[in-house]
């Protein structure tokens, strides 16, 4: 069986993203296999695809919103739709990046988790610089040097090429995976990955 | 735990619609419900919602056709993509109605299946009144009759009411499920319509 790492995209901003980054790790490490994370904007991709956030839509936005709680429930985890939704999450990837450049990928994944939850789990406006810089602070990051990396034209330009290349490969929505070069689009592909991770290619 | 049917509605030119109606009635029926199939047009949906169908837009084209047939790999449902997709299958729809309503409710879901199997399995494409008039001798049906039935400007109200309706109680895709009020959208909420049905609300 294949071991290569699963690449995952996730947006911040995306509630099924959090509730997929909530569980793919444990999958993943049951079957051998490490995650690579990546931060980026679904915005970027709707500008090229013409595809809109569903609660955009009339009737899928009420929907969307009972599904985004019911499907946390339903993956056991926790999940209260912030009251700004969605909002832009673009100085909280950039941070992303700047710790895996910086730090490590551990630490970017970490902080990852910590902004998530912060916005679906505990209404932390993500998009609110001062609550962002707070947030910095309660993860041992030092604010001042965190706003200067996402005030830094190359901060910038490194979170636009992970979004071109997201772009390239193929990446329209969030969570998306690609596993042994599979994609999968969506929290609930959970149960065609796992058998994918289990018995390989179907 | 309740025993209210379980509302599908469905449109023949859907593959994710086809597989659902493959595992929708084994499903209901392990838990004593019975299901009211509805033959409804998402085109008349799209209209209102601005949705339109996941292969129009460019990226999201390729996974789909794709996922469709993987999805039903998944499910162990035979599916080959037809080549002309999506088509219109209005016809096949006020069939749908017709038997429903002058001859069995059970009338109209056999008709469904032989369609969608028809269009998914078998490549008939039901946008083709030739190809639609075959299959409705095929089906037992007499082909003068439902080329009638589905030119009188009754039926094509009868089909115009059910859309109207649809949107009335927010589908805005297929297939759609209302179980004890609570809508399920995707034939991938097949694993949170299991739970609902073993164990009741979440």
């Amino acid at each position: 069986m294949s071991t290569a790492p699963i690449t995952f995209y996730f947006d911040f901003s995306s509630p099924y993203s959090y509730i997929a980054s909530e569980w793919i790790e444990a999958l993943a490490a049951r079957h051998g296999r490490t995650v690579q994370w990546n931060a980026m904007l679904l915005g970027a991709s709707f500008q090229v695809t013409e595809i809109r956030t569903p609660v955009s839509y009339p009737l899928k936005r009420e929907y969307s919103m009972r599904d985004f709680e019911r499907s946390a429930r339903f993956a056991g985890v926790p999940l209260t739709m912030p009251e700004k939704f969605p909002i832009a999450t673009t100085n909280a990837a950039r941070i992303f990046w700047w710790l895996h450049d910086h730090e490590s990928a551990e630490r970017a994944v970490a902080w990852a988790r910590h902004g998530l939850r912060a916005l679906f789990a505990r209404g932390v406006d993500l998009s609110d610089n001062a609550a962002l810089l707070r947030l910095c602070a309660e993860f041992g990051l030092d604010p001042e040097q965190a706003e200067a990396a996402w005030s830094d034209p190359q901060r910038k330009a490194r979170l636009k090429a992970v979004n071109d290349a997201a772009i390239a490969a193929g990446v329209f929505g969030a969570p998306y995976f690609v596993i042994d070069g599979e994609p999968f689009w969506g929290n609930d592909r959970r149960a065609q990955i796992e058998r994918w991770l289990e018995k390989g290619p179907f």
